[in-house]
């Protein structure tokens, strides 16, 4: 086995919502920061996956503007541990073409004859010794110039996946050539599919040098190409974020699989046996997370009485079922999802009911992660809001000011270091003090304990916007 | 048809928990106290039926001593507008048999030969002409010295529902003779019974004279009938609570049919065609709320795609359903239930599993009426409690103290009146004041709007029972 090759770059793309899992993810949750499937969240396991594959300062991770402060915040701990993670931050999603062009365009900037590794945030991997062998025969197929995309051996006649057709198994070796690429097959297809042992799972997971994906890029998508070669110009110039943008706004939305791989005569697969799984929805959750003898998995604050082949995904409140078939119940602060297994993918509808009628549950969920600690909204009333803040050890909010509400603090544990205009004092538990209108405030917890405060806002406007930066540790 | 007589005397069941209606009913909040089947409770919808039968002050509702304080906060408005309804409080339940011959022994001592006719609090009944007639016909049975019972004829072959045999009908008369009672039949021989014509369900609706119905007790059940007996002597004196008390403590739990009716040679039915059902679940819900063209009952803050005779009962949070068929989900604020209609009888089993575990999510919603309004819990931590209080204008809580807490009040909308020690001051929206532990205060809204206050309590233990009421215009 070889030693970790420095020469290999890991792109992680993380721009999706994962409407899928709501309520449980949201615009400002998506999927790959939730913990579905075990003790951390998609994106960090995805992460950590990497520990023997490549140091983490070749980790790059894709995503969108939009997603970058909360995900910067989301692995703030693995960059603390383990060293950096660049973040490429796209203005908006327009698919994986574009997002992979340009993760490859940065990476042959910093070293032209890197090989990239692609791999999707929010998938399952079960055998994860299994996928980094895998994974350094992919990298050692993409050296000799391939396009080299991971290919699942199906484990059951799966009619929502892509398949690969590819030729025989050569003599020694498991790597395979390309035949063709196959829509989403019916269940009949599907079990020939499974059967024939020549059809794999497209798994998202591709390995190439970056020099041989631009090329290809330039043969099937021109017009990516153009745009990317624009990029590559304005990289390290005071207009990059504007020529990326202006850029992208011109793009077309496609995936790498559709204008790429599909076409090119140079992709080849390996095929990979390591318990993978999308993750695509709530009816995929037995396929990464063990079910009781009843075949449910049920978590959180829930009473059941005889259910059977259920998901039910509690919270803090509580969830009583019975008798349950088939059924996913997912249960947060402001939202319930009821439907069956077999309906699972329709819960992007239901987002998409949400948006249509300017509503607020599919953005953000009631506790909202901050540089500082978190927020819980706990009552929005007409004229005044309450907030549950939790305050970390030695972290501070932005010095601030509000134009159209004051806020009443009571201090329930720890204690608050204020500023308040020209005074500054501490507040302790069983305490309150008071921020008058567009008065310059600042909280703070000097102390060792986490500092948690009730807020009562009063006003006219009570939106997260109405909120001026004086000075702020975290730079927003 | 006769006027109403004014020696006619309604007494209304009003005992029950209805637990098959959690998580909407609770022990504070029990089935006839909801608004499942209209705009008003089934409790005031059955007070109100009797408008154009009886003048209010010729009605009882028994119900236990716990249940009674927050039954009589209830009917505070009824009885306002219409004059005085008697509560005649039951130290505990004890089924109807007691309950019956309890409201008897009252009514005798202050009308000797009044009839009493028996309702209980938590049916729905469509034709309210018919059923006033109907109740005429059993009054005019009742003065022939019967024990009467009004029999719903069978519209489906119901085998959750005991029957009464009848003999045929008599010429040019309704009335039957009872044959006998049966059980629940099989579904089989529910067909039977409803092709017959001579089988009808029990309602629990009953006329009698109270001089007839003591009789019979005298008769089929000595033991309640000495009971009775004690209690009657002990009415109007000091002892007069301790001594119901006692009795009951040694009452064999007993239905009136059972002990009674079933063994009674003078009981007749009164056929009773007035689109009645007793609600039994939430799966009965459709016999008495028209549905929608896809058979659904859904109500509250729900965001529906394809679902097919269900029954959602949503309340402020959002609850979003796909495709369900023959479900049932019930949201409120603290817990979620979801079962297959086919499973609504076994909710009961999870408010025992609640019990069995020390749970609250049985006992009493988030938000709590209290006579000068309502208090709704937002968040409980450890050594903190938020609430909401609502005090309706005029209206003033006890002046009292707390061993074991301190409280913030922030004001968010109206004017309140602090009595704290020896300081009595106003609070305006946006306002906040500090009520020290163990310091006598009294919150009141002096104005002409409701008083909207957000307490934030502070202490080692944040139980309701912490409070000692000094003076209280309820008399708690």
């Amino acid at each position: 086995m070889k030693p970790a090759n420095k020469n290999i770059h890991v792109v992680i793309m993380a721009g999706g919502v994962g409407t899928r899992f709501w309520p449980l993810s949201r615009e400002s949750s998506p999927k790959q920061m939730l913990k579905i499937t075990g003790e951390d969240t998609m994106l960090r396991q995805t992460i950590k996956r990497l520990h023997d594959f490549v140091p983490q300062e070749n980790i790059s991770i894709v995503t969108s503007e939009k997603q970058a402060f909360d995900l910067n915040l989301h692995i703030e701990g693995l960059k603390k541990d383990k060293g950096h993670l660049k973040i490429i931050a796209e203005p908006f999603g327009r698919n994986t073409a574009p997002a992979i062009g340009l993760a490859a365009v940065y990476l042959k900037k910093a070293k032209p004859d890197a090989i990239m590794v692609v791999l999707p945030a929010d998938h399952s991997i079960r055998n994860e010794k299994v996928f980094i062998e895998t994974l350094k025969t992919a990298v050692n197929c993409a050296e000799g110039g391939h396009l080299v995309t991971l290919g699942i051996k199906p484990s059951q006649p799966e009619t929502g996946y892509g398949y690969i057709k590819t030729g025989a198994r050569g003599k020694g070796r498991e790597v395979r050539k390309v035949e063709r690429f196959v829509e989403k097959p019916d269940i009949k297809t599907a079990e020939k599919y499974v059967k024939s042992g020549n059809y794999f799972w497209n798994s998202g997971i591709f390995a190439w040098k970056t020099s041989v994906i631009l090329e290809e890029i330039k043969k099937y998508m021109p017009m990516l190409y153009n745009g990317l070669l624009k990029i590559n110009k304005a990289i390290g110039t005071k207009s990059e974020k504007e020529v990326i943008k202006e850029t992208y706004s011109e793009l077309e939305n496609q995936s790498i699989d559709y204008g790429v791989l599909e076409k090119s005569k140079n992709v080849i697969v390996v095929p990979a046996d390591i318990g993978w799984s999308d993750v695509g929805s709530w009816a995929a959750l037995d396929q990464v997370i063990s079910c009781d003898a009843n075949g449910n998995i049920i978590k959180g604050n829930a009473v059941d009485i005889g259910s059977k082949d259920s998901v039910v995904f509690g919270g803090e409140r509580l969830v009583a079922t019975i008798g349950l078939k088939n059924m996913i119940v997912v249960d947060t602060a402001d939202a319930t999802l009821v439907c069956p297994k077999e309906k699972a993918q329709d819960v992007k509808k239901i987002v998409d009911e949400l948006k249509k009628h300017g509503r607020e549950e599919h953005l953000v969920h009631r506790t909202v992660e901050r540089p500082w600690g978190s927020y819980t909204v706990l009552e929005t009333g007409e004229r005044y809001k309450i907030k549950r803040l939790f305050i970390k050890p030695g972290a501070r909010l932005s010095l601030q000011t509000h134009r159209h509400r004051s806020e009443h603090w009571v201090v329930v544990s720890g204690t608050a270091h204020v500023t308040k205009g020209a005074e500054i004092y501490n507040v302790h538990p069983n305490e309150s003090t008071y921020i008058p209108i567009s008065t310059k405030h600042r909280l703070e917890n000097p102390g060792k304990v986490p500092l948690q405060i009730i807020e009562v806002q009063n006003g006219e406007y009570l939106g997260e916007d109405d909120i001026e930066r004086i000075d702020d540790d975290y730079k927003r």
